[in-house]
């Protein structure tokens, strides 16, 4: 459904993406200490989700569940009540080693449906990885993101709601400004909040902008009627 | 442009997929041969624009420039103006094979500008492909069809038309019907029109549907002032 005005906005804060180091920005936090003490920071100014990617000690991008273990043991302490939503995205590792911290069942978890192209590689996501991902998303009661970097990824979301392959209801973010992915265009931001309200009506979903485009998707994710995320 | 009344609808033939065999359909042209014989009698029929795959002799698929320029000889020879486009498509080859026979110069090749799932694996087009195939394309005066499996391979070929990567006008393919990539949906085929009108009012565009889908399309392209294809 479209959020109410009495609905509260939910505010997420990713605190580490999974590419930028230290080298590019000294405000980068690399270790699961520093990143508890980020989100707990992002948690008294207002965020209520903490998207979270680790990262190994040449901070390189990780997917050891070790590390996801201790980040949200932290969290869950500092932060009472704030939304743990781990990424599976593709640059923590091959194949299923992007959902070995599944088991840990953090609240959410970020799943592409489809495959698109990035800047300088194709982002896989094969069918059968997709629904592993979601297969242990089910078992371990953990809430997917759709992370939609195109349309048809709405549609195959809202496919896998259907046939219960992903339990309802559908939480989606679309992700636009990724060269040679979806650029950050108006007309299809309201495409895609229209045609997932219509596939399924109980959706929620939320905008996120890379880049210099993060701001504009805040704005077009609220003026849609969506969730916003810093 | 939207097709104006009088302008003359391309009918278009794919006379041999990438996939069915003999075993599927006896009527699948395999050898060059009975491609030739195909392609004229559609050409008699009225179709002005000839899709190519080519085979190889155990029929799975091949990107063989030898068995395209037979081809193209028999269809030059037999059915005089008929407009010639090559596949680059996936499934014929790894990579750069994909577009060997584009220094044969077709008329026209198809080029997906993005990549995508398919159904049981991921449809890889990788950027510096993509850039690949395209900077082939130019070198011999071949005109792309974009194969655009997903709303954001309008964007990128309107992109690569902008900055020179494709020359223009633009012809693109809107592509549904595929499992786990773009489902028939006669909204979407609408809004693929009109963005692809707004980003490159010149272009031309037409709609394939793969399987029982494919009459859906035909109508759907000629409603919103496309091309057809059989
Ligand atoms: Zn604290
Ligand atoms: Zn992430
Ligand atoms: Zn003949
Ligand atoms: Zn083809």
């Amino acid at each position: 459904t479209y959020r109410s005005m009495s609905q509260p906005t939910i505010i997420t804060v990713a605190i580490t993406g999974s590419l930028p180091k230290k080298a590019d920005n000294r405000a980068v936090p690399i270790t699961v200490a520093e990143q508890i003490e980020s989100t707990h920071e992002a948690f008294e100014a207002g965020a209520s989700l903490v998207h979270c990617h680790v990262r190994n000690d040449d901070e390189t991008p990780s997917s050891d569940p070790e590390k996801f273990a201790r980040l949200m043991e932290g969290v869950r302490k500092h932060c009472p009540g704030m939304i743990v939503q781990f990424s599976t995205g593709g640059r923590s590792g091959n194949g299923r080693e992007r959902g070995g911290m599944l088991s840990l069942k953090p609240d959410m978890a970020s799943l592409s449906t489809g495959s698109v192209n990035f800047p300088t590689r194709v982002y896989e996501n094969a069918p059968d990885l997709v629904d592993w991902l979601a297969e242990e998303m089910l078992r371990y009661g953990v809430k997917p993101e759709i992370e939609a970097f195109d349309l048809s990824m709405i549609f195959q979301a809202a496919t896998m709601t259907k046939d219960g392959r992903i339990a309802g209801p559908l939480h989606v973010q679309f992700v636009m400004g990724v060269k040679n992915a979806m650029p950050a265009d108006r007309d299809s931001f309201a495409f895609f909040a229209k045609t997932l309200n219509r596939l399924a009506p109980d959706a929620t979903f939320t905008g996120a902008g890379i880049g210099r485009h993060q701001t504009t998707l805040i704005d077009w994710s609220l003026e849609e009627g969506g969730h916003c995320r810093t």
